[in-house]
């Protein structure tokens, strides 16, 4: 049986066009290849990503920072008010098999540190430069999905 | 727009084939309100609804306690790794706006005084004698759904 | 080197003078020993806990459902504004060595079933009638220090 | 009365000894300004920083990822094995009204990335060269200590 392969997409919500549009490719991707996409749940970085899967026919995870399951946006397929503030963005790495980065914040970043130190690979598009190696920068959506390819995929018999 | 609604079935690990049973009839009626059946992930009466409720169309999520995915049983459409341990069970109630407890055991018992504290409706069939009021005993799966269409679909407008 | 214990004493906000003063005396009789007293933080048994502890020379911890500390009572040796609502009774018993409960109430009983489902001892002092087996009922005090006493200290060389 | 304030030092389990010698001071100016100290409970700056505290007669507090409380290092007053992963840095950062960083990785990084994103004030000596701005550098234990002094105490009536 194939395993079923999660992977976040993370980003600012207060996001530029060229970002959101960004997100919305790397969700539609992520769904052509039957992962499940998982975000913070709310705008957006988030909201794009969610939104290309979901166009795509895919399955969407949002993880809400508050307890109220009406702020998620119309994307989900799981809405979850984890009521945990920021400290959700831990739960949301740890769901994950691998995170895509789509630009820079600091919320963007505690989930890219986290996923680093913890060893869940990270992809990351236009985002901030990073003090440290560890992250795979790419130029594309597509070279996006071809890196979670090549990691999540291909290692499988 | 009708709002989704999230309901946890929640039972001991270890279940006897009538409460396996029963936990299954919970689920498939639950998926069949459209209600997303929320579980623990793992086996007995958890595995068990939400293979009702996947068999009856629905989607179901589940909440493991470990981080490893793939402890979760094969009737999950989003499963998350929390790696909470028995904390678990309190993002589980957060994530619910009512609960069905099938059976009883402490763990079972954890999430309905969650539950209960945090105003969360639980109805009960066949579980342990409760130490207070604040839950509704039922004698059927069928029972249970009626009274949680009374709580929570019948005041939408 | 003789390891510090930590011992949660737990029950309700609301309580009333009888419980609070019960719950005074375990703390001190808990300093007394030199555990570590951790509660929630707030008031009723948690603030007459601490109380006792802090007047017998005792370190005492409060585990607070909000992200405000002054919330805290004010005999709280450290204070943590985890910000988790009730999820931090799960938080709680996981920094336990043994739990003293006393009164009932449904915030308590949460505490009680993770202590229980989870392995750390539980001593009761007048709550709820108890669902099952696994809490040792107790009628004072000092018996409840004592059975902690056989349960925590004689175990170490 | 004078409320208690919370500084969190943080930075690698795996540090230098310029960065030990760094932090111990930091924790031993943070105790006699009468802050309690919290750490992840760990070593390298962890330990070096609560080592400091205790020596100047300080509280500290030390967070654990694990669930084993005999991994905390010899220098807490009170230790909390949360069991939470890395999801405890972000319960820490919550636990602080402050930062400081000492030396950087991705752990680290993670910590001062929530702490900017919730409004942690966040002092850094010698870290990682930051993405972007938000975090105050300094060049010695002392002047961190000043720069706390200004945003954390004076503030007071």
């Amino acid at each position: 049986m194939h395993m079923q392969r999660y992977v976040g997409v993370v980003g600012p919500g207060e996001a530029t066009p060229e970002q959101r549009g960004i997100a919305r490719q790397v969700g539609g991707l992520l769904a052509g290849r039957r992962a499940t996409v998982v975000t913070g749940g709310l705008g957006g970085v988030m909201a794009a990503a969610s939104r290309g899967a979901i166009e795509a026919g895919g399955t969407t995870l949002g993880l809400l920072p508050g307890d109220d399951r009406s702020e998620g946006n119309p994307y989900l397929t799981v809405v979850i008010p984890t009521g945990l503030g920021e400290m959700r963005n831990a739960l949301l790495v740890r769901s994950c098999d691998a995170i895509v980065a789509v630009g820079g914040s600091w919320g963007t970043m505690s989930e890219i540190a986290l996923a680093v130190r913890t060893g869940v690979p990270v992809v990351a598009i236009g985002g901030w430069r990073m003090p440290a190696g560890g992250v795979l920068d790419v130029e594309s959506p597509a070279e996006a999905v071809e890196c979670l390819h090549a990691l999540l995929w291909r290692k499988e018999p």
